[in-house]
């Protein structure tokens, strides 16, 4: 009800959108940062004649497109807001991709609540608009000054929230959020570039909370109430009524076409007609992130919607290979991971094929993010680099040792680990076809190349990279410990025992098919290695495989048990107890513990 | 080498530190958010006669305590950082509890780098020390002005960075960070109560980044590289020196006992002798959460150092019966989970019994900062309400899914998830009394008591809540999917099947002798079922129980399968596979399929 003013004044006199044509890219963007204003932007669905009165009345209940926060079941909505400080960020990317990438004409507009301002993410895409000049944003913040619990601490002081962001570099408007002139004149001021002066602009509109109904209005105590009278409320507003407003839709002849200059010319550059990936000498030793960057370059080189998002390592990450043939399609967000994650979703949004990429410890900074990318159901594709204790040195802050466990209990996702330099080429060319949420672990370490390059991969898929007719264990591992699982095999040789080890590239999906038959073909023996915490990783996707089936092998988990410190990748892989001597010793152990009679298989 | 001058000045003539006793709560703290400034701060130590040469030259060895980043593993260390924008915001809840709690004199030092200024955690954080008005926090900024890849966006440009921190409530004092005098000065005016007036100090130091070495001053591509010629270097820097700094010693008068005031008065209140939880009626109807706030309110009455930080949602936590029992142990940080966590982890640091509690869907948010707190060893205590397609309409934004996952996958956690408001009760005064990183899994509904307040748990038990003595099939649940196992274990009687139903409440560490008696005496049928996505949560944690062991049971795993709508709880449950009657589906399937001899029990 606090912001019912102002959008009631967007829709009429300023948004410009196609309702019938969802996907036209010279649409405007609407987004309501703060969810939990659903009903707000259903109402405006409904008074452009998006929605009828019957699907209106459908809010909340099971089956209905009208849940409690906004996701793109509406096919309105571009992405899920729910979650506080997410929409802005999101909003950001946006117009970053309108702006810089498309040369669409569209605006972006972002409703945001006062409580969510606390929220560092809105900050991180304060700071960053502003560095873009994104002239095409306008954030509106409905600032009633009343979160959940009392007063907001900005909204209750909008003097203070303009400071801070004029501190940030925005063009600011403050306005009384009722006054329908003044809202008026500052949506115009916001689409004006004499003064805009190629910034964002952000309208602090001091707002009443619940106005219009005496009962709630103004009042703490209210929040996601049920009014005592609803239909009081009503007569209170003016009683029933069907207004229908005519929303303008974008000008066709602006239809979102490429901007004219480089993004044109470098479509017209002599682009190969399939995609090269750079290939590898087996036996070589290569760094599997240097194989990431070159990959991803030559990707970008075919596919010219490829955009690239960095939050500070593209030198560490192998980003910067990318970045040097791409520059133009490559963004660097400074040290802000939910900021990176939330541009890449904001340019998919828009079309793009983006990829981002940090240390894989660090996208821990971001779940909140990815969580509601899944609820979204957007195309996310992340990458991490310097995963495990085999990063050396650095110690365990720098460690990736959770990621497997987060990226697997995102919704719909994949999971690739690659081990090898043509692995990750073709991996990443995979991903780049994907759909959801998917994440690459990349690896710091030089390793051999083990695959040809005429060797295929597949997401699902699995490769036995050692085996013969009898086997006595099957190991499973990828990443550096299918190098370890490969060293294991060799000595266990000396013991007369004979491992299949298999490459479990695919975390997520996993090759069930291939570990069934590998585990009956063994003898119900199975060791499971990983650069990882024992909780939720590759091991425990291999024990999802083996639960529900008639031939359950013994499975021997082997994970990082203890926190890591200082160290070489040597010391520190032995130290963790997964490296080849450990994973020897378990598969030996497995050997003469097991019987196969003991198993069902 | 930017910040040396600035470091050397405060050890010399500004830090009250006793380096022989780190524990004195009269110290002053010296926290280093730029972690990977690491051997500055032990070359510190080193000067303070803290650490030894020999010592200092096993930086980033195996075994030694100078890793590649900051932790505790060294006593003078508060916390681990190396994950950027973490120190600052928990050196203001050490600041905080210093102040409010302790009276104690000690000053938060904090050195940031100008890189971390983009992560939105630092302006959540400036943002609530300025409303605390916590001026016994300083804060130095290395305003060095490089990042990894170039410029650092507020770095490069102070008068930017010096203009926000204003805005944001700031005593903010701009000098050269290699001119001792002017360094000097600003330490001073940090701590003089005429400058500061109530408000936290931000030194913004202009230096260069490889001061001192023209080699690398002031040039980019040398962030964690080798120096070519270290010798050079050396004799440029002036030679070998040994300085032997005197810390000042905190006044030992002040030696941290509490400000006489409320929190002498609240200890003297009356009592109560021992921890009297509130105890609920066997059948009575009690939302979880409920229980929640009043056991914390219990807790808060006997233990006079238990404190509270929430972020915003305490009337959704329940944690507002905490708040109005114990409003000064009560900090509501607004909606900022990354910061409410930090505060958390800061007032442990200074001895309090920190509870913070949020959206289980929320905490995600905070990952990062609870993966470092693994990694600094502190004690952090967590509690997530609204888990699961269970809360309802609301929708999968407000739904935690995966914070088993996230928590399991933590090094050392405890994962707690009460079924009834007895339990919960009691859960919560053991998880009191744990160590590390402990997570406790509220929820939102309205559920049956079960338990009598006589029943007795533990951290790594798990409860038998229905059996017999010829059992078909064991039901292992958690949460509300422990009454859906129950109600299944009725439906199933209607088809002569008997199942054995364990409340695992206890998921990590978790009860496997149990489980495994109960596979055994249950012909190896097991069926999971809980409230979360399938993957790293409940079922998983009872696959790893029989993943190497002789007995393995066939496991149905049952667990939320699609993405949750709006709905009401029946209607989620059932959509999700989850409720009673696909329980026993399940369990007849299992009865049906698994003959005895099939597996090996």
């Amino acid at each position: 009800m606090s912001a019912a003013d102002l959008v009631a004044v967007l829709l009429a006199s300023h948004l410009r959108y196609d309702f019938k044509q969802p996907s036209n890219p010279a649409n405007d963007h609407l987004i309501f940062s703060k969810g939990h204003a659903a009903p707000l932007l259903y109402a405006a669905y409904k008074a452009a004649g998006a929605i009828d009165d019957e699907e209106m009345m459908s809010l909340r209940r099971f089956g209905s497109r009208l849940q409690g926060h906004p996701t793109p079941t509406l096919p309105w909505v571009d992405v899920a807001t729910g979650s506080l400080g997410q929409g802005l960020p999101i909003g950001v990317g946006i117009a970053l991709a309108a702006k810089q990438l498309d040369g669409s004409p569209c605006r972006v507009w972002v409703l945001c609540g006062d409580g969510e301002l606390t929220e560092g993410s809105m900050w991180e895409a304060f700071d960053y608009a502003a560095s873009m000049r994104l002239d095409n944003l306008v954030v509106v913040v409905d600032a009633n000054g009343l979160a959940q619990l009392g007063p907001a601490r900005l909204g209750a002081n909008p003097d203070l929230l303009v400071q801070r962001l004029v501190a940030f570099g925005w063009h600011v408007v403050d306005i009384d959020g009722h006054d329908v002139v003044e809202i008026d004149q500052a949506y115009a001021a916001a689409t004006d570039p004499a003064l805009t002066a190629v910034r964002p602009t952000a309208i602090v509109a001091r707002t009443l909370k619940g106005k219009g109904v005496a009962a709630v209005e103004g009042k703490i105590g209210f929040h996601s109430r049920l009014l005592a009278n609803p239909e009081a409320a009503i007569q209170e507003l003016g009683g029933q009524r069907n207004l229908l407003i005519q929303v303008a839709k974008p000008d066709d002849d602006s239809n979102g076409q490429l901007r004219t200059g480089w993004t044109v010319a470098s479509l017209t550059e002599s682009t190969p007609p399939v995609l090269e990936l750079p290939g590898y000498k087996k036996g070589d030793q290569v760094a599997v992130r240097a194989a990431f960057g070159e990959a991803l370059s030559a990707l970008g080189r075919i596919k010219d919607k490829v955009v690239v998002v960095d939050a500070e390592v593209a030198t560490a990450t192998y980003v910067d290979r990318f970045a040097d043939a791409h520059s133009q399609r490559y963004f660097n967000v400074s040290i802000a991971e939910q900021l990176m994650v939330a541009i890449a979703i904001g340019l998919q949004v828009r079309g793009w094929t983006a990829f981002a990429a940090t240390f894989a410890a660090f996208l821990s900074r971001a779940f909140d993010f990815v969580r509601m990318a899944a609820v979204s159901g957007v195309t996310l594709r992340l990458v991490g680099s310097h995963p495990g204790v085999s990063i050396g040195p650095d110690g365990a802050s720098q460690m990736g040792l959770e990621d497997l466990a987060m990226f697997r209990a995102v919704h719909g996702s994949v999971v690739l680990y690659p081990c090898d330099a043509n692995q990750m080429s073709q991996l990443l060319a995979l991903m780049a076809e994907q759909e959801g949420v998917s994440y690459l672990r990349s690896t710091r370490a030089v390793l051999p190349v083990i695959y040809e390059t005429s060797d295929q991969f597949r997401i699902g898929g699995s490769q036995v990279v050692h085996a013969s007719e009898h086997d006595d264990v099957t190991i499973v591992g990828a990443g550096i410990a299918l190098h370890e699982a490969m060293r294991a095999a060799e000595l266990l040789e000396q013991h007369d025992l004979r491992a299949r080890v298999i490459d479990c590239y695919s975390v997520k999906p996993i090759d069930a098919a291939t570990l069934r038959a590998a585990a009956r073909a063994t003898g119900g023996r199975l060791v499971t290695v990983e650069d990882h915490w024992p909780e939720g990783g590759l091991g425990d996707a291999v024990l999802e495989v083996f639960g529900d089936v008639e031939e359950r092998p013994r499975i021997t988990k082997l994970a990082v048990s203890s926190m890591p410190g200082a160290g070489t990748q040597d010391q520190l892989l032995a130290a963790a107890g997964i490296n080849a001597e450990h994973i020897a010793m378990a598969a030996r152990r497995l050997c003469h513990t097991v019987a196969r009679q003991d198993t069902p298989v």
